[in-house]
C-alpha cells in the first residue's frame, strides 16, 4: 500500500493501542509509537518492544515527571483545583503534558498526523485533542474509536483480540481487569467495567495505590510541610529523619506517606464534558495530603478577600479548563497567570497527622503577619475598641432595618415573626 | 433605681451572662432570661434556677430543636453550605433561630430591649443583631460587652468572679476549660484560650462530641440514607435494624453513629466578618456524614449545569450570609428561595461505610434518569455515534485554532511549543 | 420515489427555505410548511401561497407575539438580560418560541422529522435543535446546510436561482440585500455580505426598524413606564393622551415610539457559540427603552445584595443560556424560577425624555420603601448616628491595617507609599 | 491652648472644610491644608489665599493629574469598571490618588492627623479612610463632621456662616447651589439637596461638563480611537487635524469632544457602601466614550472565555472594590494585577460618530486575528465542514434529551409540550 503518512501514536503497550498501532499501519501509514513516563509503574522496555514488534518505525520515551510536577500539579495544588467537590483532576493535570510532549515529538520526527487509542464517549479524546490543536493548530489528528471502518471491525475485544493474534502481537494481560485504569504519579483512575453500575461497591483488590485504611498501621505518623508561596518546599518526616525539598521527590514522599496510612481514595458519579454521567473511582494519595495542608495554610496567610475571588475566578475556572481539557487556551493563560499573585503571602508551616485515611492538620505557623493571636483574642482588648463593634454592626443593620421597616409596611413582617423570612 | 425597662437576656447560665443578668438589674432593668434548646447537652432546670436566683423575673426555655434541623440545618445540607472549604456553620446555623426566639419572646413579654453575652471581637455578635434588627427594625439592643462600663469594670475572669460572690450568684465550674466552646445539635465549637496559639495541638479531652478515630471501633459500620429532593428522609442502620424518618431522629441518629466512629472534626485558621483571623475548632458529627452522602448523590441525579450555577451561586452566597448573620435579610431570602429548584432531582440512596473518621460511599442509587450506564459505557454504543464528538472537538477547536494561529503569527506559539502557553 | 416520512420545516419564504422545502420533496419527505408570527413585518398570505406552490402538504401559521412577549421577553427584561454587554438578544429570544411551536405542530401533524435553514456556522441551528431535543428527545433533524449532498449542490447564489427557476419557485427578490436579517417584534439583525468586514460602517439605508437620530423629531418626547414586579405594567403617553396596559400593546407601542426617535440601534462583534466571531447589527428599539427603565427602577426598589446576587447568577447566566439556545434545559428552568423573587419589590414609575437616540430618565418614584430621602440625606439626621460611621470604618479597616503591617514588615508597603500597592 | 498635634487637612476651599480648618485650630492642632489638583477647574490661587487666611501653616497643591488618569481611569477603562450598570465611578477613582497625596504628605510635613470634610453618610468618608489607614496603619484619622462636638455645634448651614464670619473666613458664594458636586478631569457628580427626591427632573443649569444633546452641534463628528492592550494610545480628530498620544491629552481631548457632542450624563439611585440609597447625577464626558469604544474592541479581540472570566472577576469585583474605596487593599493589589493579561490582544482601532448624546461605532480594525471574515462568513465554507457542527449539536444535545426523557418519564415532559419547562 503506498504511504498514507506519518503517525506518532500516544502508545500504552495495551491491546487497544497496539492493534491500533498494527491497523494504522494497515492503512498505509508510518507509525511512531510514543510514549510520556508522566510516573506510572511501568516496564518500558516491555513497552519499547512491544511497539516495534508490533511495527513501529521507533518508540520514544519521554521523561515528563518533572514538568508534571512543576508546571501542572503545584499550579493546582495552589489554586485548591478540584472538581464538582471531589475529584483532584489527576488524568486532566497529565494530559496537557502528554500532548505537548507528542507535538514537540510530532514535529522533530516529521510526523504530520498523531493518534490516540481514547474511546468516542470520554474526556481524553477531548483533552488530547483540543491540547493538539491549540499547540499546533494545523496538526491532523486519527482517532480510530471514532472512525466507523475501525471500530465497527473491533467491535468487542474477541475482535482484538483475533488481530492481535493474527498479527502476532503479544498479549500479556490474558484475562482484562473488570474495569480500566489509567495512572500517573499523581493518581490512578478506575472507570468502566464492572464499576459502570454506580450502586456497586469496588472490590477491596482495586486499589492499587494505597492501603485500605483498615488495613493502614494503626499508629499515627506526624509530617511537617513548608509551603513557600504556596508551593511545596520541604517536607519533614521525623519517622525516617529526612526532610525533602527537590519536586519532585516531595510529592513521590507524599504519595509513599498516603499510601502507607490509607489516604485518597474518593468514589463518585462525575459529569463528563460531553454531558454523561460516569462513574470513576480514583486514589490520589500525595495530592489528598497536599491539598488539605495548602488550605489550611492559606486560613493562617490568605487575605480573605484575596481568598474569596481566587476561589470564585481561579479555583472554579482552573478546575472546568483541566476537566474540559482547555489547558492550552486563552483563558487558560489567563487563569493561571493570577494565580502567582494570590499566593505571595502563602509561605509557612502546617503540621499533620496521617492516621488511617485520615488527614489531621495539629497546628500551623507562619511568619506572615495576617494572624495576631493578641488582637484576635476574645480574652484581651489588644488595641480594639468593642464600640467600634457597635458601630459597624448598626451599620450593616441600615439596610436591613430599612427593608424590614418595608416588609412590615405591606404586612410582611413585623406582624409575624415566625413567618417574616420563610419562603 | 427607677425602671429602665424590660430586657430579654440571652442567658447561658455561665458566668458571664449571670453576671450581666444582675449587672443589667443593678442599672435598673427588669431582666427576663432565654434559653433556647437547640440541641446542647444541659441541665435546663439547673439553668432556669440559677436564672432567677441572680434575680430574672422570669425564665423561658424555647425548644427549637426541630425548626433549627428543618429550617436551618436541612437547607444547609441542600445547598452543601460550606465556609472556607472547611466550617460547617454549626454556630452561624442556630443563631437565627435563637434571635427569632428572642424577638418572639420580647414581643410577647414586652421586652422592650435584648441583650447577649458576645464580645466585641466575634461574629456572634453581629449574627445576633443583625438578625434582631432585621426582625425588629425598633428593636433595641444592649451589648454590655461593648460598653465601657461594663467592660471596664469586669475586664478579667476575677473581676468576674468577685462580683458573682457578691451577688451570691453560684460559680460551678471552679475552673474554666482553658478555651470556650458553644454547642448545640449540629456541632460543638472550641475558641480562645490556648487554641489562639494556631500551632497548638487541641488537647485530646478538649473534643466532646466524637469519639477520637484512634479510639473508635476497629470494624466498620454500613448505613444507607435515602434524600428525597435533597433532604435526608430515611437513615437505615443494619447493626441497630433500625431506619429513621423524623427530621430530628435522622439527625441525632447520625450524630450519634459519628461520634461513635470519629467523624466530623476539624482545626482550622478562619476570617471572621470583623476582619481578624481566628482559630477554631469543630466538631460536627451528623453533618459530616450528611454532607458527604449528599454530595455523592448530587453527582447521581443533579444536572452539571445546575449544579454549577448552584455551586457559584447559592453555595457560596447563603454559606457567607450564615456566617455573616445576613440570615433575615432580602438576599437570604431570595437565595434560600432559589434551593429547592436546584434539588428536586436529588433523589435516592447513598451506601456509606463509617470508620475511624472516615466517611466512606459505597455506592448510590436512584429512580431519576440522569445516569445512565448503558449511554455512559465506554464498552457499548448505545445509540451514541462517536463520530458526533469528531464534530464536538473540531468545533471546540475552533476558537483555539485560531487564537493559535494568531499566537504563531506574532511568534508567540508554533515556533516553540514548549513555552507557547507558558506564563 | 417512496415516501421518506413527513417533515415540519421552519419556512420563510426565501430562496433558502423554498428551495429546502422543494428539494425535500425530492427526497420523498412529504413536506409541511410551519411558519411562526413572531411579530416580524410580512405578508403571510403570500407566503402560504408560495409554500403550497412549492409543494407543501400544508402551510401552518401560528400567532406567537404574546407568549413571544411574556413568556420570552418580559423574563428577559426583568433580568436585564444582555449578551457581551450590548446584544439584548432579540433573535435568541424569539427561537425558543418558534421550537416550542414547532414540536407542538409536529406533534399535531404527525411528524417525525423538523428541518430548518440555518446555515452551519451560526447560533440558530444550534438554538433550533437544542431546544427540538429538549422538548421532545426522540424528534429527527434535518439540517441541509449541513448536509453534503445538499450544500454542495447548492453552493452560491446561483445555483439556488437554477433550481427554483427549474421547480417553478417564484423568486421574489430579484436582488438580494447584501446582508442577511432576521426580524420579529422585539428587533432585526443584520449579518453576512459586506457587514463581514467589520470595519465597514453599515449603510443608513439598511436601518429598518429605527429612525436615524440625524432624522428624528427635534423635540424630545416623555412617557412614563410603571413596573410591577419588574414587569412593565403601564406605559403613559402624553403626546397622545393614551396609557397602554396590554403586555403587546405596550412593547408596540414602546417599539413605535422608539422608532419615531432614533432609538436602539448597535453593531458590534460578537462571540458565536460555535467559537467564531461574528459582526452583527441590531436594532431593539421598545427593549432599549424598557432595559433602561428596568435598571433605573431597580436602583429605587431592589435591595443592593440582592441585585448583585442577580446580576451573578441570573443575568449573566440567563443571557448565556439565550444565546447558546439552552432554553428548554434543567438549568434554564431553574435559572428562570429565581427571577420572580428577585423581582417583588420592583415596583413603580420611571419618567423618560426621548431624543435622537437617547432615552433619558428624568425621575423614579415608588411605594416600596428601599428609599428614604430623609435617611440619606447628607444635610439632615435623620437618626442616623455618625459615630457609627466611625465604628464601621475602624472595623473594615482591621484587615487592611493588618496587611498594611505585614507588608511594612516586608518593606513592601509604608518605606514608599507611592510604590506600596503598585503592580 | 496647648498644642495638640499636626493635622493634614483635605482642603477644598468651600465653606464646610474652611470651618474645619479653623475649628481644628481652635481646638489646640497645627494646620497644613492639602489640595490635590485632579483635573478639577479651580482657581488654586485663591484656594490657598483662602487657605492660608483662615490659618493654615502651609497650603500644599499636589499636581495629580497625570497619576489618576494613568494609574486609575486607564485600568478602570481595561477593565470596563462600572457600578450597578451606570456609574463610571468618576469620585471613586480620584479618592485613591487624594488619599496618597495626603499620606505621602503628611509624613513629609510630619503630620500624624489628617482630616477630612466628608460627610457621616457618605461613601467618600470610607473611601478615604480605608485608603488613609491601607496605605499608613496607624494614621490617626479626625472626621470632624462624625465628632458630636462639632456637627452639634455646626447643624445646618447658618452655624456655618456665623462662624465663618466670626473668623473672617470669606465665604465666596453668596447663595449655595441646592445640591453637592465633586469634580475632577473624569467627571461631576451631583446630589444632596433638591436631588433627593428622585422624582425630580435635575434643572438644566445644573449640568456643568456637557452641552445637552438638544444644544449640541447639529451636524455629527467623527473620531478614531487606537488603543494598545486596552489603553488608548491615539486619537485621532479629523476635524481639528490633530493625534494626540499623551494619555492626559488624550483624555482631556475626548472630554471636549464629549462635552460639546451632550455625552455622558446619567442621573441614578446607587446603592452607597454603608447601606442606603442614594439619587445622584454624574457627567463622565470622555469615559462615556472610552467605555462605548473600549467594549467595541474587545467585541473584535478579545476571545471569549478571557472576556467571561474578566467580566465576572475584574470588572465586577474592580468595580467593587473602588466604590467601597478598598483601592488600597491585597485584593485590590491582586484584582489589579489580573488586568493586563487580559488586555494583550485588545490592539487596534474603532471609528467612532458622535452626535447629540451618541456615540455610534461605525467600524473597527486590529492587527490581532481572533476574528476572521472568511472563515465567519455564512457564504463561504472556508475551511469548514458543516457536519462538525451536526456533532457539536448532538453532543450538546446529550445532556438535554437525557433531561427530557427523565422528565418525560415523570409525566412531566413530553406529555405536554407547551408546560414542559414552564415555571
Amino acid at each position: 500500500m503506498s504511504n498514507s503518512g506519518r503517525v506518532l501514536l500516544a502508545y500504552s503497550g495495551g491491546l487497544d493501542t497496539s492493534t491500533i498501532l498494527s491497523w494504522l499501519i494497515d492503512e498505509g501509514y508510518d507509525v511512531i509509537a510514543y510514549m510520556a513516563d508522566v510516573g506510572q509503574e511501568e516496564d518500558f522496555e516491555a513497552v519499547r518492544a512491544k511497539a516495534l514488534k508490533c511495527g513501529a518505525k521507533d518508540f520514544i520515551l519521554d521523561d515528563m515527571r518533572r514538568e508534571f510536577v512543576e508546571e501542572l500539579i503545584y499550579p493546582a495544588v495552589q489554586a485548591n483545583a478540584i472538581y464538582e467537590d471531589v475529584y483532584l483532576l489527576g488524568t486532566s493535570l497529565a494530559r496537557p503534558v502528554i500532548a505537548r510532549g507528542m507535538i514537540e515529538t510530532a514535529e522533530k520526527t516529521g510526523c504530520e498526523y498523531v493518534s490516540h487509542g481514547c474511546t468516542g464517549k470520554g474526556n481524553d479524546q477531548v483533552r488530547f485533542e483540543l491540547a493538539f490543536y491549540g499547540l499546533k493548530p494545523d496538526i491532523k489528528v486519527i482517532a480510530p474509536w471514532r472512525i466507523a471502518k475501525f471500530y465497527e471491525r473491533f467491535a468487542g475485544r474477541s475482535a482484538l483480540l483475533e488481530y492481535a493474534e493474527s498479527k502476532g502481537i503479544p498479549v500479556t494481560q490474558t484475562k482484562a481487569k473488570p474495569w480500566s485504569t489509567d495512572e500517573n504519579l499523581f493518581h490512578i483512575s478506575y472507570e468502566a467495567g464492572i464499576l459502570e453500575d454506580p450502586n456497586t461497591t469496588p472490590p477491596d483488590d482495586m486499589w492499587k495505590l494505597t492501603q485500605s485504611p483498615e488495613n493502614a498501621p494503626s499508629e499515627p505518623e506526624r509530617i511537617t510541610i513548608e509551603f513557600k508561596e504556596g508551593i511545596p518546599a520541604k517536607v519533614s518526616v521525623p519517622a525516617s529523619g529526612k526532610t525533602h525539598t527537590d519536586s519532585v521527590d516531595i510529592f513521590l514522599t507524599l504519595n509513599a506517606l498516603a499510601r502507607k496510612h490509607g489516604i485518597g481514595r474518593v468514589d463518585i458519579v462525575e459529569n463528563r464534558f460531553i454531558g454523561v454521567k460516569s462513574r470513576g473511582c480514583y486514589e490520589s494519595p500525595g495530592a489528598t495530603i497536599l491539598r488539605t495542608a495548602h488550605i489550611d495554610l492559606e486560613g493562617l496567610t490568605l487575605d480573605r478577600e484575596v481568598r474569596r475571588v481566587r476561589d470564585q475566578l481561579i479555583t472554579t475556572k482552573l478546575s472546568e479548563i483541566l476537566y474540559y481539557g482547555f489547558f492550552f487556551s486563552p483563558e487558560s493563560k489567563f487563569v493561571r497567570g493570577c494565580i502567582p499573585a494570590s499566593q505571595s503571602t502563602v509561605n509557612g508551616e502546617v503540621k499533620l497527622k496521617l492516621y488511617r485515611g485520615n488527614v489531621v492538620v495539629e497546628g500551623r505557623s507562619s511568619e506572615e503577619m495576617l494572624y495576631d493571636a493578641q488582637f484576635s483574642s476574645m480574652d484581651e482588648m489588644g488595641g480594639f475598641e468593642p464600640e467600634n463593634a457597635s458601630g459597624f454592626i448598626a451599620v450593616q443593620a441600615i439596610r436591613l432595618r430599612r427593608y424590614g421597616l418595608g416588609q412590615a409596611k405591606k404586612g410582611k413582617a413585623g406582624a409575624d415573626i415566625k413567618t417574616a423570612y420563610q419562603l
